[in-house]
């Protein structure tokens, strides 16, 4: 079989460009309308996307003052998602860091069956000090989030097990409902968390919702390789994908994984129209939509450095190197400046359209000749798509991109799975607590 | 205008009758099926009741050898049902033990922008030991859990009054999008919980969403009478149901509210059949398909005490005096086999239907005389009603004494409002943080 790429929509707001909610084309109201997102995952499945992905945090951050914050939770939403769709993967954001294994594991648990066997987790840590100031502690350290995020994954995989998949028997004659001795208690005891199980939600469809990691320091690149099926990744040139992509597929043999049971998916924001003139005059009306304001706190909480608006047409100032917070991101956004001699505006220019993802604007074409370099070029397995404004972005992707990608052979034209893992082509996980033939045969 | 009754539709798995998966009329592999629960939320909206209600505990309880359970978790749920639905409430159980209050406001806050104002809450305090044991915990003393819940509720109050209703202005030309001066942090530091806020979910359609109680111990009552809008109650005799009518709205004055601020809705279990007859027979079919293993164990655990086989044609033993545990459900049980002498087996077979809730075989006549007779004697201001098979003894409600209660004035024909708030009849909390007109004006 020909290699696919696989492409996930990343949803937010009414955009990813961050003065997205004041162009003419959004609706900055839609912000917490169910219909707008159903929507959008309508709009993804219609162009056989392999899932929709919603980022979060546990604390308000950024400037509401000028930006469209204040959204909904991805779990409580992607249920109602579930809803209206047949195939489309639907992949929520959850920390490990404020949140305990067993709800989580039920609530994945859940929205699988919901879902019919489409749920995703993208596992986070949580580096913001707001998140901590949210749940009465001190923010842990990189290191300590680690460490409980392995624990907490051991526990969620154990209790996803808990039920073997052939534990019910509904064998109303007899009054049998389950084999009880094929669910199982966990009595996990560990460090951060003693969690007796079993769930008391059954197997999920897929075994376990697939797992997701966007951490990109050397922590999170570790975590990705040992537990992670896609990555969702910000590469700004390509060679440093090809590194990226490189460095973590290197990493999985110790693990005793193989290349294909990790997709990494860098993140592109396109900016298309019919013509490249049309999709540069769209990246312009944005980037003159962008309050300087708002590209200054973000860039002050990217960089961990206070900016003023006297900074704006100077160079950016030196970033004290510092061991917590999102650190690659911070290099990701210093190299740019450096690389590209920005001043402190044409940065946030920059950044305003995918916050360190990159941006490409053109033609369908001229992005399809993006993607199918990074894909051939041993940068990407797949994408996750971030369209700048929301919903018509993303149409605009479904309808003349995904076309031209499916005549170049490159993405297929139906789904070929029913559960997110048969499409994005990964194995179904046995229960570890399957004895015999069943733990062999399950895929 | 005249008072009406209001009624919540309890949903469970395949119906409230423990032996309801052994009934030809329930198809027990619908337990994960999100449409099974989709089709019982529409079949209540049809009938215009106020709401649908999801149960639920942080651990496998009960004997899963005999009867259905490892269903899904409430909030995931409740949102699949408000996509399809367009009126009627929908109120998850989620415990204060376990979690943490900045969660559970934003989830819920989530579920009431996504229903459009149906969400409500059903605050427990989690009795069980086997759900302390999935947290890596001691089980905390009631006393302990009714603190705790009480600050919990504070913290999720504050949380949802974080922004004001005015708070967003969409401003796109002058580039503000909200006015930060009326989104506030909470600053909350108590003695279980300290959180800064805001949310970062706007402020929910409801301003809260309702809250809803269950426990009947002198702290479960206590707390009811202080925050809760609407209460759960299980009730066998009309003399019962009246002293806790009375006992609870006479506690209302000294928290300073209202007696209409809190609605009683005792849990009914209504078998119904074209006739009488009819009705014994389906009573007697349930019955008959009770595993006696399961009732021993069920009563085992809500009593305290181990029973076996031997001891089924007894009389119920004596219970222990506890301190921990649902202790009014105990009272309820032992009460219930003193007053009516009853062996163990029939006793499991008086607790099958409902779990010590009450359950009346009728024709929908005798369901509705019921009902009209607890509502004008002071016992109820609507009721729980707790279908034994699912679908279809919601289905026999809906289509059968829902019209009778109708046709004797003691319905609505069609929903008086949009939330769920309006159709039982309660006020929308104004913000606590909002300034001058607008918090006097705000219902």
């Amino acid at each position: 079989m020909t290699r696919k790429l696989h492409l996930n929509a990343f949803l937010m707001g009414v955009g990813h460009h961050e003065a997205a909610w004041r162009h003419p084309r959004t609706e900055p109201a839609r912000l917490t309308d169910v219909r707008h997102y159903q929507e959008l995952a309508r709009i993804a499945e219609r162009g056989t996307l392999d899932s929709v992905f919603l980022a979060d945090g546990v604390a308000l951050n950024g400037n509401v003052g000028h930006n469209a914050l204040g959204g909904l939770e991805p779990l409580t939403l992607l249920s109602a998602l579930a809803a209206v769709t047949d195939h489309i993967g639907l992949i929520a954001t959850v920390s490990t860091t404020y949140n305990e294994p067993f709800h989580v594991a039920r609530k994945f648990a859940s929205l699988d069956h919901i879902s019919g066997g489409r749920a995703g987790w993208n596992i986070v840590t949580s580096a913001g000090e707001a998140e901590a100031r949210n749940f009465g502690v001190v923010r842990p350290s990189h290191a300590d989030r680690y460490a409980r995020a392995t624990e907490f994954l051991d526990v969620v995989r154990k209790l996803w097990d808990s039920w073997e998949d052939d534990a019910i028997l509904g064998d109303r004659a007899a009054g049998r409902y389950a084999d009880t001795g094929k669910i199982h208690p966990i009595d996990h005891a560990g460090e951060h968390f003693a969690v007796s199980g079993p769930l008391n939600t059954s197997r999920p469809p897929q075994g376990h919702p697939l797992l997701v990691q966007a951490g990109s320091s050397e922590d999170g690149k570790e975590f990705a390789a040992r537990h992670a099926e896609a990555v969702f990744t910000a590469q700004q040139t390509l060679r440093e994908g090809q590194e990226f992509y490189a460095d973590l597929k290197r990493r999985l043999a110790s693990y005793g994984r193989r290349q294909e049971d990790l997709l990494v998916l860098p993140g592109i924001s396109p900016i298309i129209g019919s013509t490249e003139r049309e999709a540069l005059r769209l990246e312009k009306e944005l980037e003159e939509l962008i309050v300087p304001a708002y590209g200054l706190a973000q860039l002050s909480t990217m960089t961990g450095i206070e900016l003023d608006e006297d900074a704006l047409d100077k160079p950016l100032p030196d970033v004290p190197a510092e061991t917590e917070g999102a650190q690659s991101r911070r290099k990701l956004v210093v190299d740019l400046a450096r690389r590209e001699n920005l001043t402190v505006r044409q940065l946030i220019g920059r950044l305003a359209g995918g916050r360190g993802h990159r941006v490409v604007a053109g033609t369908p074409e001229q992005i399809a000749d993006q993607l199918q370099e990074w894909f051939f070029s041993g940068a990407a397995d797949g994408f996750n798509v971030m369209p700048p404004i929301l919903p018509a972005g993303l149409g605009d992707f479904v309808d003349h991109v995904v076309p031209e990608l499916r005549i170049r052979g490159l993405f297929r034209h139906e789904y070929e799975g029913r559960t997110l893992r048969e499409n994005y082509g990964l194995a179904r996980p046995a229960s570890r607590y399957a004895s015999g033939r069943e733990a062999v045969v399950a895929r």
